[in-house]
């Protein structure tokens, strides 16, 4: 058994990396810490655990835990990251961060995102970014993994494969994407709240959202070139799942079920692909609840213009189930390993 | 007062023009039509309206309602309308259709969107697109409305300013929207379930949604050229609400202040056009239960690109509060009147 | 026109009185006061009244406003109201309370349910428990009105005939109820946020809810002795609505349709009252949005046992509806002005 | 392994089974049968089961599938068991039925409140009610179970410990009950569409719904004499989940902590039944997508009257989770197999 700490454990992303590694074969949860929680059981603040696991909430203290395990989860609010996995990294331990700090190849893009200093510029370089479909083998060996954000998720794998093969003009690519309210994560904010978010649909953060930056890191790469997109994210009166509507034009013509052949082929190897037939389209309820994306293609043929449907669970492949799909991968082992779970659908 | 019958009173539009006009100062419902409830009061069927207006549901026989009304409404399943129309034209009423037939000015058009003969191209010369904003005058003395789908009513005040005033490239013109359930209308089917709807977002008849049409014709109309879009609609867990947004590439420099000011100089006379302020963005519970639209605007520097997000109630401006507006206007009343209550929020 | 201030008026209670009122064509509002948005329109705090209502939010100073109105309406956190209500009262003004300050004959009673010393025991005197339906004369000329709680509006109403008849068996009383998470206020408090409310039903403070006692004082004084009862609060996923399940053995034989007749006749002066034929149970969609009462009542002659069912919307006529009507019969008017709009359904 | 077939695999307890199953070590699901989807995969009606199972659904021929399994999980509509469970048993099958046609020890309460002839009482003495708690010896070599229903399940093993301990009054128990809308099955009826359910909240069929009877049976066995209740169902908006509050008056004195004792020794060998702590209350997500029921009591000094709050997933613990449970106690597994997991709490 592999000895996992996770920092962080009671927010949302926390406790579904919790679920999902009580029950996997081959890791052991040796640690969970949350300061808001500190000798509490992590089954008093999500009830759903009792009598499944009830650990004991450790406070932060890098000294006590860090022998506890060999790989740290860190799940913790901006801000905090850069007091913890510093330390961690002297320790020798490996770490899946969640924050935005170590998903990005040039300090200069986060600062400017994220408006504000990087507080740990030097271990960009020993970081790598966790799309296991993208960058597997650099993460078998990875130090620090920058789990990647859950619309970059979604929106980066419906349409690489269309940059991979340099099928689309690069200037009129347009993600709109839809999420779930946890993706918020457990917040108090009043904005948040029941009565504030059922019966609405909203876009937040048009033209400035900082996941924008990660999506085009990503696909420039790809590219080879600098590629911008518009990205516009909404918030759906649900609780998770997200879906991207990612509209290109083609620079040739194909038809949808060539392109279909190619993401096939093109995702041969990663089992939590699901490329879906002609004429069939991705529901977020599909994916809900487990680590599969799900991409639909259709070809608008009037306007030769591709639309790309992409599904996830932004908890599941958009965070949790990406962290522990991330997690066997750095420890070898098969990589679906205790995540072959389907959503609940009901 | 002016008597008004309204025909397929029992659908989802059918009952919220009912219930819009139960409380007009100067308009009467002089008879509600339903096949499916001949002889049952209405609030039977909706007991919301318990006491409130408790009519009794007619049988369709154009020959016994025809003399109690001189405008009606007609929100009717389709292909029933052609069997209805014409025969209220006969006998000289004036005619609100909620159907497609009457939205467009080339037949050969609807024919290709709805894949059927149109029942009534005749028709079409006395036939306007009802959409006030656009069509006021033509309005006025119109025998027949065709009123808008909600989409197109939400998309085209949406963009009409930008392309009215040619600021925008006509080729790149993206329209991603979102509908609450009850825009499927008072449905039995299984997809439109509490259990197959809540907790679930997807995208539905990408690239041939009929609606595109619409949208195609009246964009078209204000370019004094053809314009195509891209127009996909997508289904949101929530009964209410419709958020239309759109992209376009600015073929000016221009801030996002400059076009708040020219979008509301464009609607300067249109008393349910909101223009938000700069860095306000529009949300679905905001119009929820009103006649409004809001419509908020957002410029991305960096890609010389608009965006532009347009929310509506579906069944307000998007169908029954339009069809009221509607009557206003032929009936030379104030164009608000018995519009002006605001949604619930909550 | 009678001028109203309201005191509190960005709470969820508040923000609903505000919006009846501007629509009332007898009161005016004069002025609006919410300590957190002083400066601001209440439109910008609620956009939904965009153009419709956008008066500036004042400051909590009595010097400064009591001039204003003649009538308040305060709807304040608890605690608040002690600071305020006494010196409104010294200026001679009438005083809609929300809290429960004015809802009790006894301040004992008080006492024991709140857990506090009663700040103003004094004014009980010249308060009366705003139920019209059993209050009405008291209500016409008094100068506080405690307006009552959501559930014991639902509850006495639904039970008022049978305690008023003597049909029923005092000591085996039990309302269980449900009511939407509006009824929690405008709470930015996590356990209202939208992912943990949705999905999920509960019931809380079992037996230890304050309105239990405000229950028991009105059953109580129609009895003429005192009535003891189980009273269960369950949260259900929805922002409106409040349905109470009401169980009772009966002392005699009596049909459904022998009680709904002695409801009617009881009712018969309360416009807001509507007793449901048999064999019809009332649904919170039904009033929701609107100041109604639905009543349904069923005998299960198995047992002998009652079960009354009556629905409201908690923020209609479990509290701003009801305080509309409240100041309608302070000031003389046709009770139902401004408060017959039926609820939206969808 | 075990093969096990499942008989109406399309519905959503039939599917609820198939996603336990298919991922259960020691049985194995053999054939699946849906007639409405003869031919098509199993992933095809329920797409969250893509290359997770992807079996195609076979046509009810008992000839050709019987073959297949040695025990049959039926999920049948109301009067098809009855042409399909005789001939099951003809060919020596064990059956775990979902019907009321095997929850019942007399025909006549069957017919009574099923309101028709019972179409096999001959195989009511082979046939066990299939709660585990209270009748797992008699399950281990049933050759029919009737798979309790879910409010009787969430009713009966909340009270059961009050009435074995004959600690309350007979005549005064009330049970009132809320369900999720997947509790009326894969139906496409109006009444569970999306916009007619959400924010809703109502009661139905009170006093009359069949399982009052599967309750009475069950609580009249416990007590040896005849128990007769109130049982009240109501639906709440929302997929899953199911509360009970209970009340019943004490004949003698207990506090909370003592029956919380009491509980917990009574299912000390439960392993699905989780009694709270005093003080803290069930809450429908905290079991939903598990198999778990919690139970919560609470003491009325005032009354001394106990109020029993229990919650179950009405498609876990309520149907398929039980069912499972049961198959595992047929086939000398350990209880839990396969069960373990709790639910999702997002």
């Amino acid at each position: 058994m592999i000895n996992v700490g996770i920092i962080g454990a009671t927010g949302y992303v926390g406790i579904e990396i919790v679920r999902l590694l009580q029950n996997h074969p081959e890791i052991n949860i040796s640690t969970v810490v949350s300061q808001n929680f500190v000798g509490k059981k992590i089954s008093d603040v999500y009830p759903n655990l009792r009598n499944v696991f009830d650990m004991e909430c450790e406070e932060l203290d890098i000294d006590k835990i860090s022998d506890k395990a060999d790989i740290f989860v860190t799940a913790l609010p901006h801000g905090v990251s850069k007091e913890v996995i510093p330390k961690l990294v002297k320790k020798n331990k490996r770490i899946v961060d969640h924050s935005g700090d170590f998903r990005y190849k040039r300090v200069e893009v986060y600062e400017q995102w994220y408006n504000t200093k990087h507080g740990m510029p030097e271990l960009l370089e020993i970081s790598v970014y966790g799309l296991p479909e993208l960058h597997r083998e650099a993460i078998k060996s990875a130090q620090i993994v920058g789990n990647p954000g859950c619309y970059p998720t979604c929106s980066i794998l419906g349409i690489a494969p269309l940059i991979s093969n340099k099928l689309i003009d690069k200037n009129n690519i347009i993600i709109d994407a839809a999420s779930g309210v946890s993706g918020a994560g457990r917040s108090s904010d009043l904005s948040y709240s029941f009565c504030e978010c059922t019966e609405n649909y909203k876009a937040y953060k048009v033209a400035t959202h900082r996941h924008t930056s990660e999506i085009e890191q990503e696909l420039s790469l790809l590219a080879g070139e600098d590629i911008f997109v518009s990205f516009t994210p909404h918030l759906a009166p649900m609780k998770r799942g997200m879906l991207s509507t990612i509209y290109a034009n083609l620079t040739c013509e194909k038809s949808a079920s060539e392109l279909i052949e190619l993401y096939r082929e093109y995702y041969k190897n990663d089992c939590f692909v699901r490329i879906l037939d002609e004429g069939i389209l991705p529901e977020t309820k599909h994916v809900a609840g487990s680590n599969y994306i799900d991409i639909g293609i259709v070809v608008d043929k009037r306007l030769n213009r591709v639309i790309v449907l992409s599904a996830i669970d932004n908890l599941g492949k958009g965070a949790a189930g990406q962290a522990v799909q991330v997690l066997n991968i750095m420890c070898g082992l098969p990589e679906h390993t205790g995540l072959l779970t389907p959503g609940l659908y009901l």
